[in-house]
């Protein structure tokens, strides 16, 4: 089951499952405005297969963060094993955790406006996003599955000079309506990681791999973070980016205005935001 | 004016005017659940002002975080500027920003609970917070005094061995009902910040600084969260610690069970909170 929040024109949101992914035909989910409110109530899963009514047919910008405003969303790093080898790193024992706001989420199609004192160096990284199905505290890894709600893709984008003027990454990995967060979920049941994730930079492939590849997998990260501070249905896990980031490559290679950014995971769909750098 | 989130008998909370700080007398504020709720309504200040009614008499440990459930609480470190210069440091020029979520929160008498994998290195940080009355996007600094509720107390209690674990402090700054928050609101018409902060660990002081001393003041930090991502009504800045932690002592001094934390400011009031270790 794949399920979406899609922009009323009134100005609203609605949550549906989606019919056909490549025509966007929905069926919106009565009296529910969001994927995250669905989230939150217990019989969510029935409520949404149960839906019925008419279908409607919607633009690709017609989609809203599939989460629009979830409580946390808990970003990892350094988590693909082959992008830490070939970095001649050790794989880490721990995962390392900051934060990205609500705030900084946008439409899986919507452009996205950099502000002026910001455009120095936009960067990309396509990742696997968890979606938290249920409140979860303190869970063990064998129990964690049953607290996933599914899968998306998001890109955690970055301002990399606004990373690494401090000590600490937050106030560059939460910039206002940066990272495009979509196009859907897909519960657990039909998908699991494994698929290749893809990011292309205006056609070009600038990252690749496979998705079981991280070093702390969804279930581990649900026992771990759960033991710090409860999980709540609709949070989101963002579990790390693979190589060819532009921050890593040489010369470094930052995102200029009008550039196209495409994010895909093999059976989750994908994302494509365009940059435009306000004057 | 002084305004408080308490709770009810029936597992429910309210927002309150405090009429006597020291006897804990309230005038219950209808129909808004908690202080958060309230700053969300445009008309904040009358409707507080405004409340009438039966004046109720509540005990210590019936008070909730003053804003139970922020969208946001954004911590900033190395903040006193006394504290850098006798470290040596030359002060920063931007502030480093990290998260603490709405979980880590706990009403300002309650008793803390630490779970048995985390007592290792609990440690103190007596902070002023502030409190944002208005949503606030893009603020210069001249204007950010309008859009600062008020003030309160906060502890951004911090677990040192999660905190440096790995390059990324927020694991150990969110523990699940860690930070004492209140003990009330003070608006900002009624206090600016130049009160003596003091902590004191079972009635020995560990720290004391006037919290004018901060090298980010409140309007400053408003003007640069506001230029990375909008800040709602009821968002938390919790300002930095000054000097006297226990992890910059020799030797490094942590939270025993049955410790005592008690936190000060000038005209805010205090929060008291003691530390029970999980077996």
């Amino acid at each position: 089951m794949r399920l979406v929040t899609f922009r009323n024109v009134e100005g609203t949101t609605s949550a549906a499952r989606v019919e056909n992914p490549d025509a966007l035909t929905l069926t919106p989910i009565p009296g529910v405005q969001d994927v995250g409110e669905l989230l939150r109530r217990p019989d969510w899963r029935e409520l949404a297969a149960a839906a019925e009514g008419n279908e409607v047919s919607v633009e690709p910008t017609d989609l809203a963060p599939v989460i629009p405003h979830p409580d946390k969303i808990i970003c990892v790093g350094l988590n693909y094993a082959n992008h830490i080898r070939e970095m001649g790193r050790t794989l880490p024992e721990v995962p390392t955790l900051f934060i990205k706001f609500a705030e900084a989420l946008t439409g899986p199609f919507d452009e996205v406006s950099i502000a002026p004192w910001a455009q120095s160096a936009m960067d990309w990284e396509g990742e696997l996003a968890v979606i938290m199905g249920r409140d979860a505290r303190r869970v063990s890894k064998s129990d964690a599955e049953d607290y996933i709600a599914g899968y998306a893709v998001i890109n955690d984008c970055t301002q990399r000079d606004f990373q690494n003027r401090t000590l600490q990454w937050h106030q560059g990995k939460s910039l206002e309506k940066t990272a495009g967060f979509g196009p859907w979920l897909t519960t657990s049941e039909e998908w699991q990681p494994g698929g290749q994730l893809r990011t292309e930079l205006n056609g070009e492939e600038v990252q690749s791999s496979p998705t079981h590849d991280l070093v702390f997998d969804p279930a581990t990260l649900v026992e771990f973070i759960s033991h710090l501070y409860p999980l709540r249905a609709g949070d989101v896990i963002a579990t790390g980016t693979p190589g060819g980031v532009g921050h890593a490559r040489t010369p470094a290679r930052y995102l200029a205005d009008g550039d196209r950014v495409r994010i895909s995971i093999e059976g989750l769909g994908s994302i494509h935001n365009s940059f435009r750098f306000e004057s």
